[in-house]
């Protein structure tokens, strides 16, 4: 589990005082690209060097409680499946004890011309540690 | 059902070449207003009206195909289910014929201080025209 | 001169309860498309055409009134200067006869390698008309 | 001068693989939050203990170089010009010894009417030291 750290501005507020449900989905990916950081890669370059892509097939979010202007929050990101061809990873957004969301994303692993491709064995060997 | 039409900018994208996929909560957001216009309410209103907040509780994408830039999508809304205490809308995203992402947001119906209440009778006969 | 209509969302707001001051430069670029289309032309098309790119060399915004959510607003585009190597597009954002804010971007013209570049003589003949 | 860094994702880039230019608006908004923290200060709380609001009326940005997915960029913020009613923040982005982008904002001191007021004595005291 990797937990990433995320100061909330005024960009990511509505005028319901608190963070608009979109920019979680923004604060799953900045969590992602740390957990693959903390597994020595860079998203990217995992791209590159296996000439796959992983887009987001499905995304879910479960609001509990609002995220507000100039909270530290922390997102702590699992690997919750890695399949043949396809991979999730597990959110939860807290701020202290409270936790304010969970939800996931369901990537696909593809080629370049956006046909399913099972992972390659060095990225699922990567991925495990 | 109401159909909003979007126009995919620039902003929109990332350097995938495809929309970024937390913009489709965006699109949602744009095509609920849509189709709460249609029954003659805004949404801002509805909740000042009725001293209700319909907050999102939950949200889920389900993506299919990318939009691209300077595309023309249409995000058709229904309203899935309207409970006592909770609604959800249900969405398509089409390009032309293509469906792009399908997807839900669930809104729980909350006083101002976050309590959970029964819609009031008025806004479910004008939520259920 | 040529307007471009757009409906604030709640997405737009900040927790001031007015559009968040970065997404009138979202506006802007949502202008200058439409500006390019009553040309004739798409964005994305004159810089595939003419292999070349026109990347905002400076961007200024002057904040009169606040927009709010739900609000139309129309943003009046022009041609405000047209250089050898650059051009500047002029903007101002209305909500009906208010001015609520006006301001600028300065495109620069390069090549594919980022080099700066005179603008191909076809193209200077397409946004002066 | 006070130094923010910020990690560029997805999410900030368009489809020119670029950080799309809008968003150096809100790298600014987060820089000039950390200025004011190191003051000792949160920006609403200042916004709130004086009963003023310090909207932007101006931003300007100069882009100069892209800053790209993945990208630690840092933005370097100064207090520009502390005048009776409005003041200028002006930034500098940073990756490494490159500078990507410069800037300012200008912020007017309002009543919550949103009536021009001259800075309160004490807000002057901590935001001069």
């Amino acid at each position: 589990m990797v937990k990433t750290e995320i100061r909330i501005i005024y960009g990511d507020t509505d005028q319901m005082g608190v963070v608009y449900y979109a920019n979680y989905l923004r604060f799953f990916e900045a969590a992602r690209n740390e957990w693959l950081r903390a597994k020595g890669a860079r998203w990217r370059d995992v791209e590159d060097t296996h000439a796959i892509y992983l887009p987001v097939a499905e995304a879910k979010v479960n609001y509990k409680r609002p995220a507000r202007y100039d909270d530290v929050i922390v997102v702590e990101t699992r690997l919750g499946d890695l399949g043949k061809v396809s991979l999730r990873f597990d959110y939860r957004v807290l701020r202290g004890e409270d936790i304010l969301a969970h939800g996931h994303t369901i990537h696909a692993c593809v080629s370049r011309d956006g046909d399913i491709r099972e992972f390659p064995e060095a990225l699922l060997a990567q991925l495990r540690v």
